[in-house]
């Protein structure tokens, strides 16, 4: 049955027995067990000797100027290419450090095992060094060395347990101090940095302080988020889209499947990504929804909730005369954030119960502009009391807590039962909720993301050692074939733009938002109208880890690689 | 990529375009259309000419004298074997209705496949109809004839968009006057019913009736419930609840893998399971999550919510001694009403409701009994407030919509922070609520499930051909290869105990609750204090197809089957 490997306690002995190496006392499911040796091929570039070749001078992308001025050191520097060559020519000792920052997303672990493997087969005798619980184990020189034995239970599997992620932040002059610190005491060649676009950029701060202060030290970013909302022309993906979008589109369509058995209910499904709806766009285009709401589209046309509302209540409305009185419909987790109605109401309920009192009768609500006052009359009472109950300890309203899927059923239900009484509506509307989070998070990566990782560690090794640093490695030609993709990285700087924030220019890397005039979202709005009315669920089903399926890639990478889908 | 195969509008054209034959416009993934031709073994009895054993005489599960008066024509039928016979003797031709009662459960259209096939396979010339949502398309003669083209599109799929189900009942007379006249119009020789304890109970008083009335018509049961609560020895699994319980589980280790991970959640997860805690138990099974309630025990060891939340209050403060602020929890949807304070608190309610004014100031408290007033000031103000503003069409408490996952979340969290104030407990603690339900009922049936139905279904088709009636189709010796399994018939009424209702007797089969002396409990009992406080999570993974995972079978029905697991 099952518990077929148990990760020996004895193949990790006296390596740090810390709570974090969390596998040491785990059983391992057969599918986790028959991950650990899945043999991962490389790119043909990585196979055989290589070297590195640089591009022309980067830029920005926005600001370059001031970008020029925060990163004197590193500004405009090439991207680089790895190219085959004749003999590998540098092979001296390397020491590493790696951390992961911010969420959960498979594939984690298989960044490391990359970096590992390249110091292994390319700088035998180097040392990697993993830093605990994130950008903290750095500033605390809390770390891990990481060994072969250490390192093979975590091969291919999900989550970032083996040395565990944090949020916290490398950006205070102290904070830069203590990672200095680290890096000397350490006797660091290179650190590679697991994370977002906010992780990145902070890597490439540390880059720059680094080559600024002459030490030696390079850093070198690897692109992490289930968003998917880092990316970019040399940065196609980011790691953990693949499988966490998987995930969730195998929920739903086995949640269509239901729908269209029972007959009775409407689905709504709420999905991750806050800031971005690559997600939901994409397990739109795995799964073909009767209705997907896209945040990007909702702002961009600045609609209201009463027009998204509606747009859903149309829908369901020609649904139930076609004899269909069910449905499933995705919904990212931030489309409230989308929409600009909300924004004011928040904003203004948040000067408002700052300042005054809120009366029992309602006076309060003159405070608020007429059309604040609409929405917020507008909104379920459930939504009303949140809105006004649940703060932040800034006291601010959570918006986060409000659940969207629960507050759309609730305002189509209301919209539904006008229209009923108004004679425009003869049909039976019952809405179930669901979210799919955490549970995409962490699971074990497909079979795409657990190359695509291997690849970016082990061209961050390859990056390190050829004395590169604000860098974020970068895999490409990911349409085509392993053995074909392309290795190298992508100045840091070059992704950046700066946002003003308390009066000074502050480098971040843009979120990269669904397109509405990229291949993903035009695809999704050439066929909606079709799924709206017509049933063209498709249904995944389980992550397939041999055989056929095995091998595909999301929809979302292949149409912006310019693949048909 | 995927849409690799559409079903064919052109294979079924002609064949009842109704809106039910919803995948007539489908696309397949991939992974669905890998499994439309996965060759399915048959029990070796099945294979060759068989020929059916009676064996001794039947009884009840409880009350026989009262079962023996209800089913005058049935009682005392013995159960059927298949056994291996020198040639087919039968092969006359049948007709045969079908249909799918209740919620759905992945495997259902493999019965109906196995029907289908053993009629093609031995009984060539037969019509096999399928009666349209459930029971009242039995009762409206709404059918479709099933063919080999209609039938195709939906080998080894999950749902019940086939056929589609229903849980209308037949029971009174002029319902069952229905019935009889459709079995009449399609002259059918006889009618499987793909059900759980209710819908299999009617199935038998159905049998009955045609007995008593001399209408050929027989009538088998197929057991399906994913709660897998319809189970005795003769019939050692309900179909559905493998897959169910594997999809749940890959949803639970992954959010195990985030917790440990994360380090600062616990997960609280409700699973389906109104009546009977198996699934819970399976997933615990299956996962080895931190805490795990059964319902069944604390309805047996009387607990209260008191003493539940107390004994998770307890683990989660053991653990922060240990250094781990996480974990996960798993709760029978059903558990509050397996507590009889609840129960007591909830009649006292619903009295109340009913006669008296709610009063502002709380008077109407006064009406409770001491123990049930205490309980509701335990509970959290969001469920008091559940308890007293939703009500159902008769004005009785929904105890249904109250969300036990989010309820324990809160109670917990008061405990602790009593605790905290006390100086017992400085650990932190933050809830995250997680719903299994939907998305397990739909899946694509795991290779078990798939394999089992189709023998459940060849096997129904084996005993209506022989003339039985009033029998549940019975596959056994599951634990060995499926060439080993045995097949046969167990007389419903053996099932059956009788309740009390309105001054009357009624026939029920009894729902198979845990049994806290079972080998599935007891191995749970024996590991759950090391899971709780040592991580000993297993993370199964998605359900696989192929390879050495794919064909492993839930730890429940292998315990109860006396492996070793």
């Amino acid at each position: 049955m099952s518990a077929a490997l148990v990760a020996n306690g004895d193949l990790l002995a006296g390596k740090s027995p810390s709570p974090a190496t969390g596998r040491v006392s785990s059983v391992y499911s057969e599918v986790q067990a028959s991950r650990i040796d899945h043999a991962l091929p490389l790119p043909a570039v990585l196979i055989n000797p290589f070297k590195i070749v640089d591009g022309p001078p980067s830029s920005a992308a926005g600001n370059p100027d001031e970008i020029a001025k925060l990163f004197p050191n590193l500004f405009g520097q090439p991207s680089a290419k790895l190219v085959p060559s004749d003999s590998d020519a540098n092979q001296q000792k390397l020491k590493i450090g790696v951390v992961l920052s911010g969420g959960q997303a498979p594939g984690g672990h298989n960044v490391i095992s990359g970096i590992y493997d390249y110091l292994q087969d390319r700088a035998k005798g180097s040392t990697l060094y993993g830093f605990r619980g994130g950008p903290a184990g750095i500033m605390k020189c809390k770390y891990v060395e990481l060994t072969s034995e250490y390192i093979y239970p975590y091969r291919n599997q999900g989550g970032f347990d083996m040395i565990c992620s944090g949020r916290d932040k490398i950006e205070t002059p102290e904070q830069f101090k203590q990672a200095e610190e680290t890096a000397l005491k350490l006797d660091l060649d290179g650190l590679v940095v697991i994370g977002g676009d906010d992780s990145n950029t902070n890597a490439c701060l540390l880059a720059e302080k680094f080559r600024g202060k002459n030490i030696k030290t390079r850093v070198i970013g690897c692109p992490k988020t289930i968003d998917g909302d880092l990316k970019c022309k040399e940065v196609p993906a980011s790691f953990g889209f693949d499988t966490a979008c998987k995930i969730y589109a195998e929920m739903i369509g086995n949640v269509m499947i239901d729908a269209r058995s029972t007959g009775k209910y409407y689905h709504f499904v709420r999905l991750m990504g806050r800031a971005a709806s690559h997600i939901t766009l994409e397990c739109a285009l795995q799964t073909h929804p009767n209705i997907t709401i896209i945040g990007e589209e909702v702002a961009q046309k600045k609609l209201t909730l009463k027009n998204v509302t509606d747009y859903i209540v149309d829908i369901v409305s020609k649904r139930s005369e076609l004899g269909y009185n069910y449905g499933v419909i995705l919904v990212p987790e931030g489309l409230i954030d989308f929409i600009p109605e909300v924004q004011q109401l928040i904003s203004e309920l948040n000067e408002i119960l700052a300042h005054d009192i809120v009366d029992e009768g309602g006076l309060w609500k003159k405070k608020l502009a007429e059309q604040s006052l609409k929405l917020f009359e507008f909104l379920p009472q459930a939504i009303q009391e949140q809105l006004m109950l649940e703060r932040d300890p800034h006291g601010n309203v959570q918006v986060a807590k409000i659940e969207t899927e629960k507050m759309l059923i609730q305002m189509v239900e209301t919209e539904l039962e006008k229209r009923k009484q108004a004679g425009a509506y003869k049909g039976e509307f019952k809405g179930q909720s669901h979210f799919f989070g955490y549970e995409g998070r962490c699971g074990l990566p497909t079979n795409f993301d657990s190359t695509y990782c291997y690849a970016l560690g082990y061209a961050a090794g390859a990056l390190l050692r050829s004395g590169k640093t604000g860098l974020i490695s970068s895999v490409g030609n990911l349409a085509a074939r392993v053995e074909e993709w392309t290795v190298g990285g992508t100045a840091l700087t070059a992704l950046m733009d700066v946002e003003r924030r308390h009066g000074k220019f502050k480098p971040v890397i843009k979120k990269a938002m669904v397109e509405l005039e990229g291949a993903p979202f035009k695809k999704f709005a050439s066929l909606r109208d079709e799924w709206a009315l017509k049933n063209r669920y498709i249904s995944p089903g389980p992550i397939q880890f041999v055989g056929p399926s095995s091998n595909a890639v999301n929809h979302t990478l292949l149409l912006e690689l310019g693949a048909q889908v």
